[in-house]
């Protein structure tokens, strides 16, 4: 059990075929937390104790049916405690209700195995966690702890959000699946916002099998079948922003998923946006901070003092951005969301680019930058990092592969396929 | 004080005047509200005490210093309880932090008086409130308390949410102002989600010059003055969905209000559009369905038997609905807020419409049809209900009139202008 090889889909089998139990998941992620987590630190609270299961449950009909889950520290649970990644100077010890998530997950048969840890209200001031191939790294935030669980077979599925870069970037570093849906999938009930118009639910996974099966489960969309090939796809190269340096590590991993791509039969084209999209990401700080703002009013009010000071600067940037520049944000936004919806109907059907800037970084008193990712997270549309490559120094750096909104399916598809090409396995 | 013609900025000059005190105006509504409330029926809780206000604060920089306000029941608050319009089957005595709003209406000087009545989650259950002007009669809902609040002057301000016509309806059967903004203008955190990309925070008064003081207030956008005149100003008349039969009341009050805008000087015009438009009623239904059904997955799971028929039914409908249904609905909506910006930035500035179908229905066993406001909902653009008219029967009729996403401002500087000509006073 919990080789790095299982998916959700062999569970399944097995546990239909009598060769496995319900909790037989559970359990040995549970000893590979007791062996990882002491180094990785990827926990703020585990289940106080084994979640329930129907026991006459057809398995057939629940897609997670004991599959071990991880949420983030900002998403509420009844049975366990809450700190929104403050490191306590806020905390609950538990909710009224479960998030809508969490409900969901339940009732596809999943088991809630804890909460990971989450930088200060999904913002930039890192929690505890390590980067699992070198502690002395970040791995990435804000969710931090889902992607590193994940990453170290803690669990085969955790839950981040992304408002910047969250769930893309620690994908990156970790050398795991990241999947940002399109903004909206997912109900944001029962997790703390922080930029509501940007914030979104998505997971972490060791095989994009398993990022394909969780999207159905929780969707109830079809099951997502690989393409034949990829004949006929054309994939547009273009990160955003275009001035900022990538790494040769980051050039290369960009470079073997081109190879891939063309191996399948897809063909790449490079892309060219103009100076509009690239404002973007200025757009994407400014909504982000005009919201912050609004959404962590009461937080300020009471917590000031506490705060990291990455956060009192956010807050205090959007009480100074005035509505105009709000509004100017917005009506970008939506001008470049038609313009991007034209380029995916005429020129390309996917678009691939950098995941981050580069490997993750030294050091543990920041979580590396979101700049890739921005542009993208303010469009809404759906991103998936892929973790098909390493830096000369040996650590995981992925790259990202992006659709028009709602063409989640479509984007999961040709990964599905891309991934069988790819005889390098995900980082472990 | 509190004499129905006091807007906003009359209480703020008296008090610079020091001709008023600060807590002045929650005297006068709390005496109102001992007078109106057994019969209306309008309030879930009170404030238990005085809020605090700051003595040294300086008047002008505050806006809403000193105003008495009521919000929604499914509004977080620390001092007071929440039942979400659930009559008590779900309820908390009250939350770790306040909603958003709420620390931000305490920071612009408001004075929390209490929390309206809603419907069950903000759905079609109704709640104990009676219309104001016939307690045989729904004051509309889900935002019944706040509209019922505002009419009988127990406060000038109250908040409320629509997710299909939950202020636009409560609003023209009370004949007061209800102003829903762009999806999206203000945080709802701390407010209880149904349908996420429908959900909108807005307000009810009895002055349209309150209305853009809270705008203001809120947005830190700056003060919206009236236009001079209207001439240039193009305004179409459209209702939607076309094909439902209005009540001769309402199409007297869309002559009426027609009537006020060409004094004003405006161009008002038909306005044709298409069959598309009318399919956005249906797609609507699906959204918020789907989403309500994602949302409440836990009060669902926990509280099924004790819910309403209707809620029931919205959520069972929601299950039941598959992510293709889902997805057309939300790319029908992209396509047409594309479409109606072309209408917006070519034919019309603004159009009027009928907010609901007649006036407020007798009985108390239901709030009456959204049907004419789904649409504009889920096109996320700003709608401001004008309590123009009387039917037959003597009750409020109001229209409503819309103005593209963000355009909120040039909607607001219409109506303010547009009132200044009105004779008729708001009912009171």
């Amino acid at each position: 059990m919990n080789d790095s090889n299982m998916t959700i889909a062999t569970f399944q089998a097995a546990l239909k075929e009598g060769r496995a139990e319900p909790y037989d998941w559970w359990h040995a992620c549970a000893a590979q937390i007791q062996k990882r987590e002491p180094e990785v630190q990827a926990w703020e609270a585990l289940a106080p104790r084994l979640p329930a299961l129907l026991s006459d449950v057809d398995v057939a009909s629940k897609p997670l049916y004991g599959v071990p889950v991880g949420i983030k520290d900002i998403i509420d649970t009844t049975s366990m405690p809450i700190t929104w990644g403050t490191r306590g100077y806020l905390r609950s010890s538990g909710s009224q209700l479960n998030a809508a998530l969490v409900t969901l997950l339940e009732q596809q048969g999943a088991l809630i195995m804890g909460k990971t840890v989450s930088t200060e209200f999904a913002y930039f001031t890192p929690g505890k966690t390590r980067n699992p191939h070198d502690p002395t790294r970040t791995p990435g935030g804000s969710s931090s702890g889902s992607a590193a669980a994940v990453a170290t077979g803690m669990v085969p599925l955790a839950f981040g959000t992304q408002t910047a870069g969250s769930i893309i970037r620690p994908a990156s570093y970790c050398g795991v699946f990241g999947f940002k849906p399109t903004f909206g999938t997912l109900s944001c009930d029962g997790v703390k916002p922080l930029a509501a118009s940007l914030d979104t639910l998505g997971w972490f996974t060791r095989h994009i099998d398993d990022i394909c099966m969780t999207f159905s489960a929780l969707t109830q969309a079809p099951t997502i079948r690989a393409l034949d090939n990829l004949k006929g796809v054309r994939v547009g190269i273009h990160s955003l922003p275009v001035d900022e340096p990538l790494t040769p590590d980051v050039e290369q991993a960009l470079a073997n998923a081109q190879a891939l791509f063309e191996q399948a039969g897809a063909e790449v084209v490079p892309l060219n946006l103009d100076a509009r999209y690239e404002a973007l990401v200025e757009h994407q700080k400014v909504v982000m901070s005009y919201e912050a703002a609004q959404s962590l009013a009461s937080e300020y009010k009471n917590y000031a003092a506490k705060m990291g000071v990455k956060l009192v600067e956010l807050i205090q940037q959007g009480r100074n951005t005035s509505f105009h520049r709000y509004l100017e944000a917005k009506r970008a936004t939506s001008e470049m969301q038609q313009a991007l919806a034209q380029v995916f109907s005429e020129q390309v059907d996917i678009i691939l680019a950098a995941s981050a800037q580069g490997e993750a970084p030294k050091g543990l008193d920041a979580t590396g930058d979101p700049i890739y990712c921005r542009a993208w997270t303010l469009l809404g549309v759906p991103c998936l990092n892929l973790p098909l490559s390493q830096s000369s120094a040996g650590m995981p750096v992925g790259v990202q592969i992006i659709a028009d909104r709602w063409q989640d399916v479509k984007l999961l598809q040709i990964a599905r396929m891309l991934m069988k090409m790819s005889s390098s396995s995900p980082a472990q």
